[in-house]
């Protein structure tokens, strides 16, 4: 009993969505933070070692539904846990968790998302849109190894199995690897996944660079990515900027872009996102923001799509 | 951790089930309160001001299966909080709620019904039964303000979005609106909701007035309901009465009527219903009860279905 | 809020699985004891009263999944708590439990199994593999009884309703009770239990024998089981020892056995199971461990399957 923690988020926003189509008012769930609850706990082994797990669902908030993981080309399957499900063992070695984790990649992708890398993001709707789309954020059957801190260096490690292997075609995979340097102001990470649903398919490769410089007025946010699969190939970029207004108020925004080279010629994403917290506790945050982006293909209309919302993000 | 409750109710009964066709004994969840848990949980923001959140989910305690909501007409959901899941802001100026929440119509409809407002009341399938159908308990989507009291008055008003528009049809929409007088022993309460699927279909009404007099040797329970959708309207009363007969044992029955006008005459639908509880303690009490309707059509052969259950329910 | 108690199991293993058609490595959740977490608690009623609950979830650790229940025969749940959802009293005069609930004969199967009653047990891939295959372990719709214990016996009866009765069929049935000796090192076991899915098949019967003897530096596990339905009948044994190796090393495991009695001839099974845990606390444990089953057949192929598999298991 005392050895498990109950914790979560619950985040909700009244808003105006535009999907190039139909716009329309709507409550949604999760637009600064995914609505999640969990039950973690940590036991002390001695001697430095300490036993860790943590289960973590992700929720809708405005109607209840579970959400479901994002493993690609795998079963669809009924979550209890869609987010993270592991145990492990940390200490001097570093950490180790087995089960459902966050890959290497994505334990550092968002780190460059002005708006706190959430649906206001200027990267939502660009970033992983296109051709090669999206990569699996939290892998099945997986094992990740984090480094102890060395100078301000850290890197982790992460190995996903497909466990689909048949008579015939190999299992598939996500390997993803990630290192990261903190000193003062600056903090930089570079992270590779690649992926493969199964033998009889192309690898995905997702290469991303990110840097943050807090200058203290503002923190500055630059990241550049590349993602290809055979003969596709996209490259992407964002910047922005974090600025600190008062004690409880700040704002963010910046801009995305991301290029498909593809045989018909480049398709181009734009994104612009800005997005503000009033915070009424360390735990409880009002915001508003807004995004917008704007698809240009040589054999498409362009489709402009936009995001005005205002919410409320409360932990627990 | 501190900040989370977790709650719920463990209802199971034995019962007698005839549903016209067969009878049959059934283990059955549920009989006099949904089995659920949920977790919950308040913040104080200083001045007067709470953040609130709560999360509950409805389960069969006979199978341990998923309950769903029950939005009419939308997609059928993987059901995490198939109950309620919110978060809001509460002070002197009331509460307002965002997420999935009970209707201002659902925070009233059931205040007449005797034998606790459960399957065991005289309305049990006697309301909501005929050409009409049930309403949207906890619709999706959804904003919900409570007024403060003001002299034994209250509001609320519900608005719930169907975030189904497409480029030829309006989204639905689900609005309910209630307003309840409590005094000494007299409670008041009006109700209304209009529900919508989407801008194709007509739309769906229901009104409800209940009161409540508390004699103190009995309460008596009376309620009145109409619902109506294009040229099909329904009528429906109950009335009842909960004597408590000591300390722990209290007995709650009465009787509910609904008629349907419709092209071939009126379809006719009467219930009678009756229930004992014997508390345990607060938390956990035994109950016993029967109930029974009949349905006179017509067109179709007359149908007689009750229940005959004994149970306990047990909250935490 | 103090009422409840939230506790699970978190256990996940790297192994070497063979089905027979294809050896591929696998991280899976449960090897050694299934993954899960629940609710329960207990309210004392006074006068040596008290009332229980308890809902258990299964879920797979290695993706987050929900596991489902072993119902027979019966509509597939999305389940919310797929192994243990019930409520009931219990006193002087034994427990009762009414909901989901393990049967009398689940209680009892598992007491012979070496190494831990697990995936790597012996009897794993032996046991309930055959013509007649498995037992359902947790009924739904259910009723179980526990005697008090009686100078070192206790006696558990089960039943539990298909309700899936028609005009024309009878509705289904499991029921099951055991009888239990302990005294010293000595532990003995009987259970049978009777299953049906409905009036128009067949009733299976499953009956098993369990015995322990400890002697100190390892105990004795010995059990015999069988299974019929209508003119097919399977027959089963298995032995092992568990020898406790040092405080907190433990080393178990043995043999099984199981035959097909059918028309082509006999189909037989034979598994070798051996696993050991390395205790880091009372809590968690590592674990290694190696288990194989072999299927000779009149009409098939001889098929091998093995699971070479290290883990770790955390209670929380």
């Amino acid at each position: 009993q005392s050895s498990v923690t109950l914790y979560g988020i619950a985040d909700i926003s009244l808003g105006l969505v535009n999907d190039g189509a139909v716009r329309q008012a709507k409550i949604d769930s999760g637009t600064l933070n995914t609505s999640r609850f969990g039950f973690k706990g940590t036991e002390d082994l001695g001697g430095g070692l300490k036993a860790n797990f943590l289960l973590e669902q992700g929720f809708s908030l405005d109607n209840g539904a579970s959400l479901n993981d994002s493993q690609d080309g795998q079963t669809k399957l009924s979550q209890m846990f869609s987010r993270n499900a592991y145990v492990g063992l940390s200490g001097g070695f570093g950490e180790v968790r087995l089960g459902k984790v966050w890959s290497a990649f994505d334990e550092m992708n968002g780190s460059a998302n002005a708006a706190w890398d959430s649906a206001l993001s200027p990267s939502s709707g660009v970033f992983y849109a296109g051709a090669i789309g999206g990569y699996t954020s939290n892998p099945r059957n997986s094992v990740i190894y984090f480094t102890p801190d060395m100078s301000g260096i850290r890197g982790a490690f992460s190995y996903s199995l497909g466990e689909n292997k048949t008579a015939t075609v190999a299992a598939g995979s996500v390997a993803a690897v990630n290192v990261k340097y903190a000193s003062g102001p600056l903090f930089v990470v570079l992270g590779h996944q690649t992926e493969r649903v199964d033998g009889s398919v192309g690898m995905k490769k997702f290469t991303r660079l990110n840097a943050n410089y807090d200058f203290g007025v503002a923190k500055l946010l630059v990241g550049v990515g590349r993602q290809s699969q055979a003969d596709k190939a996209t490259n992407d970029w964002t910047f922005g900027a974090t600025v600190p207004v008062s004690n409880n108020v700040a704002i963010s925004g910046g801009f995305a872009a991301s290029t498909d080279n593809v045989a018909a010629g480049d398709i181009k994403r734009k994104g612009f996102g800005v997005a503000t917290q009033y915070a009424l506790s360390k735990r409880t945050a009002l915001y508003a923001g807004y995004r917008t982006a704007r698809i240009t293909s040589p054999v498409q209309a362009r489709l402009t799509t936009s995001l005005y919302a205002m919410g409320v993000t409360h932990s627990f």
